[in-house]
């Protein structure tokens, strides 16, 4: 049977770096090595310039259905003042949270032919390969209450709430021990346990849950701030980094950093798997956001976009062979010196969004 | 008269590093440019060995009336297992609190003779001199609700609250403006409005607070995960930054990386001013822990602590002269080759923590 993917493009750069994954769909359903059915719809400042709100109900009741969501990027100076509740970010919330997405699995991953783009000495990021794992419908994204209150002099209370329960913990540490053992089967955990309460709980769930029959993995611990210095520091010691929404974000953006280019990451938010089908529901997205300087220039990278449908193929379209292909294309056209903007070095072949997508198209043809 | 100054050296390395800061102390009150009197207590986990507490009543007492406060580090795992009460940490985050030391400076520079050390490539932290101005007594640190609740299905909730008032962004923005000012008349102001209401609410008393005569400084907005991106990325597009608590953990230990050596850099924890006197309580610290795998061992690196006594000379003692002059020692003192275990490269002389504080002595007394 056909699998069902639903497209949202989004905002900014979303739409043209979709484009190309739509090409490379075309493509792999054409050779007859795929077989997806595929829709599109809205989200993000788009969907709330023609519905009013930043996802439609009609758009997330597709994404429950779907084998698997690619999401483009959200966001951008254009909905600067929208209210807070339709702002374009929400559209993104909401489709992680009803969908209990609460796995987002970010590769960090150092491509040898980029090593010398990254801010870092070659040495220290060459052959960097690290996973973080980062759990996504907790915390302070999603805690109540989260609010303003006018205060009776006249200031204002602006209050976020962090929260997390066991069994939330438990299951991304397990995510996180599983990912380990088909890699070098070392986890870090990360977290502000000498400030934290959630931190606390989070130290003492992850240990517990690996006495429960991951004890071999490497379990370690570290403060999150500590880590976010090893990061830069020697980003090699890690392997897997699991952690919670918050330290997940901004730690990832780190990570993705030193690898070079930000525009060359993809990412997969998975929720459980259904103890009867053995599907799990998955979005995929780049790393990267929106980019408003320089939507609609035909410019961006769609590297980032095209490794996202890489790991659809693999995590939900049963097609491990056919992601290994693709991020081996991906892999190959940077070998061949052919960059887009953001990745540039002389002596390259500059090219723009459709040129790098219509590479990787060729790559894949002669693999 | 004489100045008061409180030593809290703490755990770990740090009765080694405050060591060399008394050396220093009594050099420069036996040269009669400086008049001190020197108190002593304890806090942290050797506080708790002793009372019971991460630092007793008597001490905090102490560094209310002291002109300034010099503390080493706290923790260890020797503590691991005390009441999340009493572990270390809380006998800082007590004098942070009760002292109202809400703006927390963190200078990152990068001194030129360390510039092959850092994790990045030369050129883009050579002349590095950037100042991340944290929020140190609100936020999530303190906020409440604050527990780890056992929920009916056996199951725990962990809960921790973030929570700003209009005044305590507007007084931590007015250091950052003004801070500007004396350095490059930029800052950079870090949060997480996307997600968080205490960010929006930051985001605009930031903007506000800007527009009440600081339109000379050049503000801008950034997300924190994307200021975490471009930390690494290209550190010297930044002046001032000024972010939260959490925010500001992360970030500065990130920053700090950037130079070469957490092993350097020193930080002010400020008060407000008395109108009257025009006093600030403070407590000046170095920003690395107290790494106890080294304590002991006579090797850990000095310069930071004395690098916190500079900025104390500089902030509460009134002798900003006495301050450069430290900070030209201790530059000198890198410049002349020699150098601790954790910034040694080959070729330089390798030193101990106490002749690492006599090499700054004796370029002091050059000076
Ligand atoms: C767009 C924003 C809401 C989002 C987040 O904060 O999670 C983004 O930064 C990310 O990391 O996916
Ligand atoms: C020791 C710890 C409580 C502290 C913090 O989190 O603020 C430290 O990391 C710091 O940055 O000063």
């Amino acid at each position: 049977a056909a699998h069902n993917i639903l497209l949202l493009p989004g905002d900014g750069i979303g739409p043209e770096v979709m484009g190309e994954v739509k090409r490379i769909l075309g493509f792999l359903n054409d050779k007859g090595v795929l077989s997806v059915e595929i829709d599109e719809d809205l989200v993000g400042g788009s969907a709330y310039d023609v519905h009013g709100v930043a996802i439609s109900d009609a758009a997330v009741a597709k994404a429950h259905k779907a084998d698997a969501v690619l999401l483009g990027a959200v966001g951008g100076p254009k909905w600067d003042g929208v209210a807070y509740e339709h702002r374009p970010e929400a559209g993104l919330l909401r489709l992680r949270k009803d969908l209990e997405l609460f796995a987002n699995l970010r590769p960090a991953i150092c491509y040898p032919a980029l090593a010398d783009a990254s801010a870092l000495k070659r040495e220290l990021v060459d052959g960097l390969d690290l996973m973080i794992v980062r759990e996504l419908t907790g915390g302070v994204y999603f805690g109540e209450p989260k609010e303003i209150v006018d205060l009776a002099n006249g200031q204002k209370r602006a209050v976020d709430t962090q929260v997390y329960e066991t069994y939330e913990i438990e299951r991304i540490a397990k995510v996180a021990f599983e990912l380990a053992r088909v890699r070098s089967g070392r986890v870090t955990s990360a977290e502000k346990r000498n400030v934290m309460k959630s931190g606390l709980l989070w130290n003492q769930v992850v240990t517990a849950t690996h006495a429960q029959g991951y004890e071999d993995v490497k379990l370690d611990h570290m403060l999150a701030d500590a880590l976010g210095m090893q990061l830069v520091r020697a980003p090699k010691q890690f392997d897997v980094i699991v952690t919670d929404n918050l330290f997940g974000d901004i730690l990832s953006d780190v990570a993705s950093m030193l690898t070079g280019s930000l525009g060359m990451l993809p990412s997969a938010s998975l929720g459980a798997e259904d103890p009867e089908t053995g599907k799990r529901k998955a979005l995929y997205e780049p790393v990267h956001g929106s980019a408003p300087d320089i939507a609609g220039k035909g410019v961006a990278n769609p590297l980032a976009m095209i490794a996202s449908l890489a790991m659809a193929l693999k995590y939900s379209l049963g097609k491990p062979d056919l992601a290994d292909t693709l991020d081996r294309a991906i892999a190959g056209v940077l070998e061949s010196g052919v960059r887009t903007g953001d990745i540039y070095v002389e002596g390259a072949t500059r090219v723009g969004t459709s040129e790098m997508g219509a590479a990787v198209l060729s790559k894949l043809e002669a693999l």
